[in-house]
């Protein structure tokens, strides 16, 4: 196991539904120094890419793309979860499915922050059915960038997001792939890397 | 003039209506240089109180508030705002009034991550009329916790946010604080600090 399996083992809590809550390290309580091993991870895995931008989505993904950004010097945008009217009218849109909170948004990044010479690392802390992926990938295209990779914390390997997203090509890295888990006692399995 | 005063002439744009757009290095695409040099500021600021959390608000305040925290070396809670199906119910909550979308949302953070021992410093990108700083006290004090100080980037100080909450005897640095904005010619004039 690596440092965030072990991570999710220690504090991840099961829940009846598939429902993994690690919001103790994560998505409400964020550990810092765990970002910060994420950063290095992420460095390693996408050595020698020519990424100078990453992309995430709000709220919970701006966290880990932060403390990552530092580690590759480049700044981050974060897709925004409805028009705000301090963002200009000329954006990109794309529309996004939530999981978690059943729901459809438009989520909107201004075109002035992404264009043709964006190669584009996207970060999130979640990849279930890969709906809010789908919608950063989206962005990039429309932008007319190139997607250098994708670095997720958490992937639920046993839903389809990640499969659809690897089927087109792209370089997805998911620190931890849950493969199955049992809420009666509390265990997780992860995909062997 | 500091570092962000100098960012905010370069960088920022002044609309008609007291807006100070500064969401190409802020608050939509984020420099992460800039940030570090805002969590060495703050970490000397903020030198000698005995800090273990930084609490923010999602979802602007989050990327600062990591690379903050990345400088103090404790975890950071951000307050959601609204009830997702994945939080227990045990939460604090506070009731937040947005400039920026003119609507009002309940903020919450679970009980888990904030209790009487914390010892906590707020960081937030904005202060403007303090609505979203009062709800992140609110709750604060409902953990039974104490506020060690508020970090902010951008101060308002025409508004009336950062009188209140100096008047409670808080704290509270601002990086910078805007004391007039003029769309008319693009300036922005900082008070003295």
């Amino acid at each position: 196991m690596n440092f965030l399996e072990e991570r999710i083992v220690k504090d991840g809590i099961v829940k009846e539904g598939n429902i993994l809550k690690v919001d103790s390290f994560l998505n409400h309580q964020m550990d810092i120094d765990l970002f910060n091993q994420m950063g290095e991870e992420f460095k390693r895995r996408f050595e020698g890419k020519p990424i100078n931008k990453i992309l995430t989505i709000e709220a919970s993904g701006i966290g880990i793309a932060c403390i990552v950004a530092s580690h590759f010097h480049v700044p981050v945008v974060f897709a925004k979860k409805s028009q705000s009217i301090n963002i200009d009218g000329d954006v990109y849109v794309a529309e996004v499915e939530s999981f978690t909170h059943k729901c459809k948004n438009q989520v909107i990044v201004s075109k002035k922050f992404l264009d043709e010479n964006d190669h584009v690392l996207i970060i999130d802390d979640f990849l279930a059915n890969g709906c809010a992926l789908q919608g950063l990938l989206s962005i990039v295209a429309q932008a007319g960038g190139t997607v250098e990779g994708i670095g997720i914390a958490v992937e639920k390997g046993f839903q389809q997001g990640g499969r659809i997203i690897r089927n087109f090509g792209y370089q997805l890295e998911s620190l931890a792939i849950v493969e199955g888990m049992d809420a009666a006692n509390g265990t997780v399995q992860f995909r062997e890397q």
